[in-house]
């Protein structure tokens, strides 16, 4: 069990690992050949970033029975896309966009993938699976569903700030079995195991690359259990995997 | 007017300008400084690839009546993404997926942005357009819109090597002016001039900002007319863009 995070160094940006508290800088390839170099320093002196820098942010919809409400079940996986400009880094904030009425939360489990798979078997797509993080699939429930619903939810599950990803990618989890849970200004709102998942990570991982590459930084996140509510300026959301850490986000 | 490819040296890519049919490698900022080095020699002779490194493929639906059929006729511009996984060289196969049964072209012009774009208004939206190339904006109807139809259109429109786009970028055109053409196996299958927009490129330019912050080398598919055909191995498809060239897909 390793756990990365990414970390601003001036005007850019370098990888750590940390051990007991304290960060240190990586030099190379966080998913290949790496080493640890000089310490950074104590972790909470750093300014955290998401957690990697994915070529791809795909997310999972419909993966919790008790997210489906009426809906029916699904079939197999259902997939979409976030923009990467809606990536945003831990304790950074969710901005409510204009026109914007019903901004949700929805504390997720995120996937981060450590090696390309195309057409992959399950065994081989959960194999690539290189760690986990924390992840909020903010979503504007009106242009997804509502009366300003557009054709696609590019700006309801895209808009700037819409995926916060952090605080760090932990490795030698069992991805498919983490306690999850979101809480909203201190309440716990979502609170579900990922053994409840309707796909399990091997499933739609290698649903997805059946027709779409993943490699490795691309980031997954995988579904959200429950209800969730609209979110306001002042208001603070966490969510927190087993293990990883918790990942807050300010709205504003 | 500035013509601008993408070309491949060794494992490597580079930037080069075309003059006269003769190549010359660029070094810098493709979007910001960058300066003319050896020349890299003539147009033949080098392998294009797409065009640019986006850091998303963002595309408009909707955006000809000609294409319309029954639907209704969109409030504001319909948005949708495409993931970098997509993106396919010049004169490089589309490749018909696994369990897909109804693909078809898409020809389209590609706007390329020049400069980060975030709530701008239309004019400054407009301006920001570095240049412009030819896409083909693949589409699965049976995931779009069929039997097996998706939540999300992330197969019927991502699927690898559903978005080549190329042979270049010409800059100093008029992006809302320009005929499009396309070609099945040398039959013109669409022919219309993007000044039949519904949404012309200022107006959905400054609506995707408004949400989702555009950056350069990031590419804009701006939508397709009229009718479109299945597609099947040894067909090949071609997409014109006044003034720009030919980006020719053979289909496998």
């Amino acid at each position: 069990m390793a756990r990365y995070i990414r970390y601003r160094q001036d005007s850019s940006s370098r990888y750590g690992i940390v051990e007991g508290g304290i960060v240190c800088a990586i030099e190379g390839d966080l998913f290949g050949e790496h080493r640890e170099t000089e310490v950074a320093g104590p972790l909470e002196g750093l300014q955290l970033l998401n957690p990697c820098q994915p070529s791809k942010v795909i997310a999972v919809g419909r993966n919790y029975k008790s997210h489906l409400g009426n809906r029916t079940h699904p079939r197999h996986p259902e997939i979409f896309y976030k923009p990467l400009t809606a990536l945003q880094d831990p304790d950074s904030p969710i901005v409510i966009p204009r026109d914007a009425t019903e901004v949700h939360y929805e504390g997720e489990m995120v996937v981060v993938i450590g090696k390309r798979l195309k057409q992959a078997a399950p065994e081989e797509a959960l194999a690539a699976v290189f760690g986990v993080t924390c992840g909020n699939d903010v979503t504007e429930r009106n242009w997804q569903y509502g009366e300003q619903r557009d054709v696609q939810w590019w700006r309801a599950k895209g808009s700037d700030t819409f995926a916060p990803a952090g605080p760090a990618i932990v490795t030698g989890l069992d991805p498919d079995n983490l306690l999850l849970e979101t809480r909203l200004n201190g309440e716990t709102v979502q609170r579900e195991r990922t053994s409840d998942f309707i796909f399990d990570c091997a499933t739609f991982l290698s649903w997805i690359s059946g027709w779409v590459t993943l490699l490795p930084g691309d980031i997954v996140y995988t579904g959200t259990p429950g209800a969730t509510r609209r979110l306001s300026p002042g208001d603070v959301v966490e969510v927190e995997v087993e293990n990883v850490g918790v990942l807050r986000s300010p709205v504003v």
